[in-house]
């Protein structure tokens, strides 16, 4: 079969090899991947920015669907035929987030999607929602679920809420569609005019270019009547504006950093980025970080996907041959919705 | 000023009198009631069936709306011309349901809203919702706020769960829009094929008579694909069939007994009505008594409501001078929606 | 190696058998059964009165501890020579009890540990504190992580509350140990005079005997000054005297229900217990039901037993031999403390 | 009456003035204050570092005991002869901070406790423990209650946790106490060598001398054998070094800066104290800002202080003619344990 092998951190060095069909153990799935979606995560460790003791090679990226085509012995769960996602973390199935349970993630810890055939975890896999095509299921994966668990499960929002979400990125936009699910109202920042169009056809009340209003903070406490946000999904900006527009007792999920990054002279991040705390206290803000979800949490998000139809904006699909074309499209920033490629078999 | 004073424990001795209009003391406010909306509950106080302390000569009657025509002199929070609801409880603010924070319920321990003005806590009363109607400002309240309390406050409801609202009253219907309002699915049970139809034009997705169906519950594990609901909103019915159709792990919120009590031959209310325990181990059951909900979740909701323009149905205003009309009218349970009485003046 | 096998729904159809050492699969473990510790639960197994798809053969027994003699190749979390506890529930490692993770109890829907040799998921073991001796550590697992639940993880139990807890049982010995622990007091009702000075020695600062107060409730009111406990343990007794002397907004735990159980002519469960309502609702009383508690739970409990030097009360260890004794011992009541049973080898 | 006022902002401009003894309003308690206890923000609000619309003159200190000896006409609550201490912030009684409900704290938006007789809130008082001494009573209010809402309140502390509690500050010992009082480990930081004895003492199972050890974060990490702590009690220190030594998905809370504020060359405070906030995302980590509470967790941390008698470690009283000297020792830092005055009667 074919995969996209990452023999050392830069894109040039990610290569089509071929590889043995691997088998699956007592409890774990083949799965034929169908589809994958991209997320700056993977770009990331393609670029030795996220894990210091990543190892190579490696088939890179977390986030897929395929189709069940082998199972163990053991497996109950799934079975043949079954079109499923994987979990970012395979081992985390409900609780915390542990050590234990994070050393188990795709396309980084183990081998990722971008490969013709995969291993899953049986545990480790959820039933894709039959409504959603390949792409778009491939999409609605883990950066979904973080938005998910950010909101719904640790943030309890619920209607008449306000929610203000930075930039347009993966993360960004699920929370801007599960925050309208549950009846919140959503501000969202960019830097470029038609995206924020984009947002607001996806139904968030208003929108900020912060290229515009460099003092965005001011922008969403009048907007919010002097009050400020309920909840901020903090994915790339300012947390020292992000806390001045919090209102009091409010909620900030840290769950990106990517606009905060330097990258010093020899291409290493720099991650000094520092904020004041003094805010927090003021605020009584509460503050809380966030990586993926467990499995549970996909298959609750989904419940709700599947009721409300919701779908996932897609950018663009690319060839699976064109996989390295398609991470330098994201890099570009480009887009507005997830970039995605197709199975091997596709 | 003209009000009317329950003098004795039946309908017949509710009675239109004049009293001198009071004045604020120094948190106080005085208002001109413009509409107020009938609960079961002014029924059962009506009847003696509520507190079995109560004290006469009452005004009843604990959900209204009205305009503030003076204020005490150390109130800020509201002024004269804000138009404002009393909360059930005057003194309930937030926290907990303590009995000192109860006994300050309107049309029960305080005299109520049945009449031409009335005097409110400054600290009990919230600005209504401008988009609302008097009527319907009236009619969203202390139903509302036990619906709202059991959903999202102590339900924490979200998108992708199912509700199951027993009948149509006042706390079932409000219960059925909030539901949907966060994204969640409604299945309601009613005894007349109509009110199921209008419900299911109010967004619930699914109806049961249980005219029809005696083994309601068994229809409820049905149309969930045999896993239950996530939550039910006990408001009159059976609690043993409740547990039966609910999900392992699922919450039960308790809100109302009527269906529950039989009268005996003097007219007493039997409460003696009892269930069966153990599925509350076998399923690992949540349930929750409540009984409307603190000024804070008056304010959280209106915030929903407001941008949701969310209506609550109004079945009927009946002009003050007809208020024993409208609480007969009441009792026949043939309303849908709430059954309001304007205020004296209008 | 020696197995306790029920061949039949009675004390005398478990019979000691020779059966061959298993062999743990890739995620498996194999423990020398060290020691057991016997449930009220165990007994229901095997009367039948537990599971109506209870099938046989089966080596009862859920709770104990043993010493790991093989892993199987994909096993990380433990190794040879660990002294392990088994889950109650193998699959149930964290987040909510569903029907899926419960259905891989001990001595139950598997075989459980009253046998020499006892295979059990690498995932479903915790290592046992090295300060317990065994007969402590098989006594320390599935009623002390029922109480660990109950009042730690999902009662938020914290100093200054008060805790009633029914009789003195497995589950209520332990709740009594945890609430102390957590600097809540604790009043403890019982029969017997003898049993009601042993829990105050264990740390209770009431106890009553409900042979000689027939309305306890009364007596837990007198006791809290009226206002109520923060919360009950219902183990045995009867709800409605529970909610009776439950303050406003207090949570009852339910996790048995023994003492409602009347057996039939035929020896059946009359499962027709049942309670009052109306005190949930007019008390805003919580309930929940529970049933053990996923591996996590252990965890976060061993750690605080460890520090306190905590030891649970073992009444009596009865040789491997005499197992059957040890059941119709427990069954007699007689006991204050686990009744445990050796492993095959000591 | 004898009172001290704040004319300016210094010290020097604290003066002991004459003043008429007020009358309480319809829903207020005059009180003859019996004891003050001393806190950093009594200091920052005497040089103008606490709230820049602060308004002079002013009545500093808002911690305090006094006997009720006039209550106003509509006073249920307490009464005269009641020994009561006023919540910091007069008009927040339970739910969350609000910017209304914070405008109402003593010593700073009104007047506080450093005078013979005080105003306070009827709703605001709470009767303080009988076995405590005035001094001690003064000292366990708002340090107290804000160690309580932090650890029990917001942090759901337990048994089996392990807490870092930075320094011997007011906050700091009694979240050592009441951390102890829980089942919990407590770690304890400290520049001075005799400080970290007392703090052993009080049950601290470790000290940590940061003039000793800079990097005392790796030395928390040693002590948790690597795992890190359940929770920080950040009171003046460094939150980066607190992130380090925080378990994954631990909690800090932020309760106070004193240690990150330097004062520039005119004496006005560096707000600018700044921490990375990638740790946060990494370890997935929970921050809350707190300050003070609710009078609820007043009444609550009073019931669990008085069953464990519970005593708050008192370094000095001063007589009420020495308040200043009282600010001045506080400031020097020398102490360990509540700074307290007594009152003018005294």
């Amino acid at each position: 079969m074919r995969a996209w092998e990452l023999q050392g951190f830069s894109l040039d060095e990610l290569v089509l090899v071929e590889r043995p069909v691997p088998e699956p153990g007592p409890r774990e799935v083949l799965v034929r991947v169908l589809a994958t979606a991209l997320n700056s995560r993977d770009l990331q460790v393609i670029h030795d920015q996220y894990d210091p003791d990543q190892r190579l090679p490696l088939v890179p990226v977390s986030d897929g669907v395929g189709e069940i085509v082998a199972v163990g012995d053991e497996v109950g769960r799934v079975a043949v035929e079954d079109r499923v996602v994987g979990a970012f973390a395979q081992g985390w199935i409900a609780g915390e987030r542990t050590w234990e349970r994070w050393l188990t993630h795709l396309g980084g810890h183990r081998d990722g999607l971008l490969q013709e055939y995969a291993l899953l975890d049986a545990e480790g896999t959820v039933r894709a929602p039959a409504y959603l095509g390949d792409a778009e299921a491939a999409a609605a994966t883990s950066a979904a679920a973080t938005a998910w668990q950010a909101l719904v499960v640790q943030g309890g929002i619920h209607a008449g809420q306000t929610v203000l979400v930075q930039g347009t990125g993966g993360v960004a936009l699920f929370a801007l569609q599960f925050a309208r699910l549950a009846g919140a109202d959503v501000i969202v920042t960019s830097g470029h005019e038609e995206k924020l169009e984009r947002a607001l056809a996806l139904g968030a009340c208003a929108g900020i270019n912060y290229r515009e209003s460099a003092d965005w903070d001011e922008r969403v406490l009048e907007l919010t009547g002097g009050v400020g946000v309920d909840h901020v999904v903090e994915t790339a900006g300012d947390l020292a504006r992000s806390l001045n527009c919090l209102r009091v007792g409010g909620l900030v999920s840290c769950v990106g950093y990517l606009g905060q990054l330097d990258l010093d002279a020899a291409g290493a991040p720099d991650w000094s980025y520092r904020t004041g705390i003094i805010p927090v206290l003021v605020k009584n803000a509460r503050l809380q970080g966030l990586s993926a979800a467990p499995r549970e949490s996909y298959e609750e998000m989904y419940r709700a996907m599947e009721r409300a139809r919701l779908r996932p904006p897609v950018e663009r699909v690319f060839p699976f041959e064109e996989a390295v074309e398609a991470l330098r499209y994201l890099k570009s920033g480009a887009h507005f919705g997830k970039v995605c490629v197709a199975g091997a078999a596709s």
